[in-house]
């Protein structure tokens, strides 16, 4: 069944991928990017290549996470389309590397801006359709430092993913009555096949900076990035991450997981996850809110799609 | 030994207790709160009544976390007058309660900035003079909500808080060469005994708000909270918290605790924890960086306190 997708952050990396794989799978995708007439211009003319050459459904559209205007201008644009949205992805993100002193407050809040800030812009622009709808989905990609291993000096980065992955634990409670279901994506470290490490901001305290680097942590930076490129095998596939968002999409709703881990290092953040999901349920069990735990409730109190629901149950 | 010390968000709640606590135990402690002058004079009056009457070193200190300006003031302040600090208290934080949907993106960035900006503020006021110091202690007043059980309605909170633990997490890595030491306190919901409920923020955008509140969602609010209230057994303290940092403060320099859980209602979070810790670690050793672990890497490696070392390893 076709599904009307829009994915952040399509200009490169995970986005580019998930985006082509998607479109591929006969689906009609936004890939979301800024700028699209400038620097990435040259992103938004190859994805038009792709989408000729491949008789698929891929469209660039103008899409700044950054700013709330172009998100709401973004979503407009697909409703007056398509008058419907069936799955959001969230997948733009950005890294820094540095000592997490070296770093200014600003930058931390601009850290927070892009990875989850964003997120929420684009939720506010597309839920009201997704929750008009009584159905859809929203997948968020997240990462294994959330939970997992975390090697020094990716601290802005880090904070704001394991918000990120808090706000996607939050919001998924919050919109199973909707009948609205969320699935996390969770990536380890990807050092190569994307420009997430290269493309990483450095701190702005430079005279901090070198206090450490020519300091007592002299060498910690190599060592934690050629650390995390040798737990990575040979044969890690950052397309692995798109193949996962495309199963995700493809299996049926109601039966989407909550969590899924692609993870070459195995850093260990399934194992905690995993934990982290029982806790989190055996909370909602506690308090008397278990229905708030899969879309089945949505469908249940509102007598819509009841038959589904049993069928599901 | 008489250890100086400065805490964030003392003018009530844990921060209150545990400065008059740690008063108490012989210590100098500047109790941090913002606009001395303003709204919190009578908070101040209550510090030096406090300080009067039992005889203790309690200090209040004008320093608003939100400010860098403020923060600076402040450690320069304390430098003057003691020309130390040895432990710094991260205990400032505040919280909002509705929908995840109805809080605006500049929402969500004040609640950041409170939680967490505001410590990236104090540390990069403090650890300078810790760093020069060769030896400190940093307490971070974390949540059990980054890793326990999450009810609906605490998003931008929790999203904060998530990133506050993994900050601190990142910092302890990168401070134990200078010979800093990190302990993250965990606090459970404590629903009585603080104004954190209380005083908690709500959504600006009404509108969405009660499209959940009078949709799918009515009575989902109250739910959560009488279930978390719940939860917590009748002979839950706020003063366990205070308690815990006095005895994380009292134990030996290189002895104290990764992480205190001081969570009644057993939301989950330790046994997360206690598995996302170890992960970490593991992931320290794959990549070589092991000593990064604990504060004796510092002094081994830069021969100063060589025999502290030998005694605590």
């Amino acid at each position: 069944m076709k599904q009307i997708i829009v994915i952040t952050g399509a200009s490169s990396g995970f986005g580019a991928l998930a985006a082509r794989r998607l479109a591929h799978t006969g689906h009609t995708v936004y890939a979301g990017m800024r700028d699209t007439t400038g620097r990435n211009a040259p992103q938004v003319a190859a994805a038009n290549k792709y989408a000729t050459e491949h008789h698929v459904d891929l469209r660039a559209i103008e899409m700044d996470v950054a700013s709330e205007e172009s998100c709401d201008a973004a979503v407009r644009q697909i409703i007056s389309e398509e008058a419907q949205i069936d799955v959001v992805v969230h997948n733009a993100g950005h890294m820094s590397f540095g000592p997490a002193e070296a770093f200014t407050p600003k930058q931390f809040a601009e850290l927070y801006d892009i990875n989850v800030l964003s997120t929420q812009r684009v939720n506010r622009a597309a839920l009201p359709q997704l929750r008009k709808q009584h159905r859809g989905l929203v997948i968020w990609v997240s990462s294994s430092s959330a939970r997992g291993g975390t090697p020094p000096y990716l601290s802005p980065y880090f904070a704001a993913k394991a918000a990120m992955d808090s706000l996607a634990v939050s919001y998924a409670s919050e919109l199973t009555r909707w009948g609205i279901e969320t699935s996390i994506v969770v990536p380890g470290a990807f050092t190569k096949g994307t420009n997430h490490f290269a493309h990483a901001g450095s701190p702005s305290d430079k005279t901090r900076a070198a206090e450490y680097d020519e300091g007592p942590y002299k060498g910690v930076s190599d060592r934690a990035l050629q650390g995390l490129a040798r737990l990575e095998p040979p044969d890690a596939d950052a397309g692995a991450v798109a193949d996962a968002i495309v199963k995700i999409v493809e299996a049926p709703f109601g039966k989407r997981p909550f969590r899924v881990h692609i993870d070459p290092s195995q850093d260990g953040a399934e194992i905690v996850n995993g934990v982290a999901d029982r806790v989190r349920a055996e909370m909602f069990r506690r308090i008397g809110l278990e229905d708030l735990l899969n879309v089945t409730g949505f469908q249940e109190e509102s007598a819509v799609g009841l038959d589904k629901a049993h069928e599901a149950g």
